[in-house]
This record gives C-alpha cells, structure tokens and sequence, in this order.
C-alpha cells in the first residue's frame, strides 16, 4: 500500500538505491540531437575516432536518467516534494556508454525545516549513478523542498 | 566560414547570448512521462491545482534545453570541446511554464590549462537561462575539458 512521504520521513540517513535503465544507442541520439549534438553523442564514427572510443550519453541525459530511476524507487509512495531547488557538484566521472546499465542510490545528507515556511522542509539527497560494474558514472546533491506533515513547533531548530 | 575555438579563444569574459525556445506543453509532458513524472510536469490538471497553478518544466528539462541553446549559439564555429566534467551551484530561481521563451547567456569565467594534459584546458563557463520578461529561470556554472591550439609553455601557469 502506497505510503505518504513527507519531510519528517526523510530523515539524514534515509536511503533507497536500486533500478536498471539501460543505455540505448537510439536513445543516445535522439536526446543528443535534439539537446546536445555533439559528434560523441550523435555520430557513432566520430565517436569510435574519439578518445571515448564508442557513443557516450550526454551529461544532461545521464542526469535524466538519474531522476527516472530515482522516481522509479520512489512509486510504490506518495512523496511530498514540492519542487527541486537546484544541484550542487554535479560530477561526470565515467562515461555512460550505450549498453550500460545504470542504477542509482539516493541518500538524505541534509533535512532542515523551512523558518519562512514552516510547512515545508528542504531536503538534500546525494545521488549517485552507477553502472553495471558498480563504477560512478556520476555522483551530485539534489535541494528539494518537501512538504511538511505538521508544522513545525517553536523549539524545533530551523533556517531558510 | 566556421572558426576553430579553442581553449585559448575562451579567456576569462568571453561570452555568447541569445537563442529562443519555446516551451510546449506536448514537450513538457513527454520529457516529464519518460525521465520526471511528477504531476505538475505531466497533469495538466494536478498542475492546475498546484502552488504553480500550471504545467512547468522539470529541472533537467530546463538544463537540457539550456544546453541546447549555447549548443545553437556555438553552431557556426567549432568548438574543440572534449567532454563536460560537471555542473555547480544549478539553481531553479522560478518555473519554466509552458509558453515560455527561453534565452540563454554563456560567459567564462574561469579558463586554466591542466598540467596533466598539456594539450587540453579546463573552462568554466555561467550559464543563465532567461524567460521572454527577462526574469531569471536558472543559473548554472558547467565546467568543461577543452583542447588547446597548442600545448602549455613552462612559464605559464597551470594545475589541475
């Protein structure tokens, strides 16, 4: 049964880590095409004469896929998040080459309640993107704010 | 006639700005259904309902498009980027709704050439994505590796 997620569930520490996306050819360049055309994205000869050697996903795409995985995780509940507020240290590590297989952990680093709005809270989760090796592809922190499921109290710490 | 941009044609103040994207509401729930789907990307209805009252794009939609943008301003030169290695301080400073016009600003701000590679330097470039009023929808720094005309000489400063 579908629970409800909301900021006081998130505690630091909570975590979910899981999912399969794979990396298609087609995929690759149709989002490379129509958002980042560069050859290593779109043209599988001048990708096999790059140093990468072969077609690698986009960093905005790898991104994308970071967030699907994470939603997929999080289906079976109804999270409360708002919307995102930004990313901090967005790290392209490895390439995501087509035929990867990529999964994603997602871990609460930071929970604060909102003080202008003291039925929100803002949520800071470090993502991080492996592949079928189990190496980082990418690794990033992701700011939400997130629905609160009481108000907070006067002698609760609180900023922002 | 297409130029060669290389590392040294991106000093420190060097910019390009412009471009137009319109945002659809037939984009904004495709991109939202396969990578991002939170109501107020994918219902019409639930976004109608939300705090944002209508339909607006998820965050890496906007940086996807962000990145298709400086790609448009960039496409009558070559530029002898090599990969990105990451994205810092990404802020989402108000919605992008469906019927907006996005522009885009690029600007370097950092530009130091690698010691490891020689061949290759390191540019970080401000992104800011604006709407059709000029406000502020996103800002970003993207740091990228760039080939250099030539390899670095011994007096010139370097790291990395």
């Amino acid at each position: 049964m579908a629970r409800d997620i909301y900021f006081e569930d998130m505690p630091v520490g909570f975590y979910r880590e899981g999912g399969q996306y794979l990396v298609t050819e087609a995929e690759v360049i149709e989002f490379g095409r129509r958002f980042d055309p560069l050859p290593v994205h779109i043209d599988p000869e001048a990708a096999a004469a790059s140093p990468f050697g072969r077609l690698i996903a986009a960093g905005c795409h790898i991104l994308s896929i970071g967030t699907k995985l994470t939603s997929e995780l999080n289906q079976d509940d109804r999270f409360h998040y708002i919307c995102g507020m930004g990313f901090d240290e967005v790290r392209f590590l490895k390439p995501a080459y087509v035929g990867d297989v990529l999964s994603v952990r997602v871990e609460v680093v930071s929970a604060r309640r909102s003080a202008s709005r003291p039925n929100c809270g803002i949520v800071i989760m470090q993502q991080t993107i492996k592949n079928q090796c189990g190496e980082m592809v990418a690794t990033l922190q992701g700011a939400a704010w997130t629905a609160c499921r009481s108000a907070s109290k006067p002698d609760q710490q609180a900023d922002a």
